[in-house]
């Protein structure tokens, strides 16, 4: 089974290098750039048995940090 | 307008992050685990003028390395 998590900052956490990243657009000429976050997005192949229970303890005990980050599981 | 821009690893282009997390899960007790790939998302808040070509460039100069790196851009 192929999983795709999504890792991105929660609202309200600071995020440097979104700031970064949407400067550096600006500076190339990008106009109307107004907000960018970056995140992180993990591809996973797991054995079909695997269950929901097992996916979400992935997320919080080693994909994400859950004080400041939100994570999403999409099933492929 | 909201954008979602993805940024993986080609196939073939080894992914060191991807296979420490691997390993990481199955020292957790995770098995069953055959894969896992790292990549990038970002989130970008762009005005509703914004052309595809604009997106496409915004990519290919700024947020992928297109070398190494394939892209997927959403629009939410």
């Amino acid at each position: 089974m192929k999983l795709r998590i999504i890792v991105t900052l929660k609202n309200g956490v600071l995020d440097p290098q979104g700031k970064a990243i949407q400067h550096a657009l600006g500076s190339l000429g990008f106009d109307g750039v107004s907000d960018v976050r970056a995140g992180k997005i993990f591809e996973l192949e797991v054995a079909d048995t695997t269950t929901d229970d097992q996916i979400d303890e992935m997320c919080r005990k080693l994909l994400a940090n859950t004080v400041i980050e939100n994570y999403r599981v999409e099933k492929a």
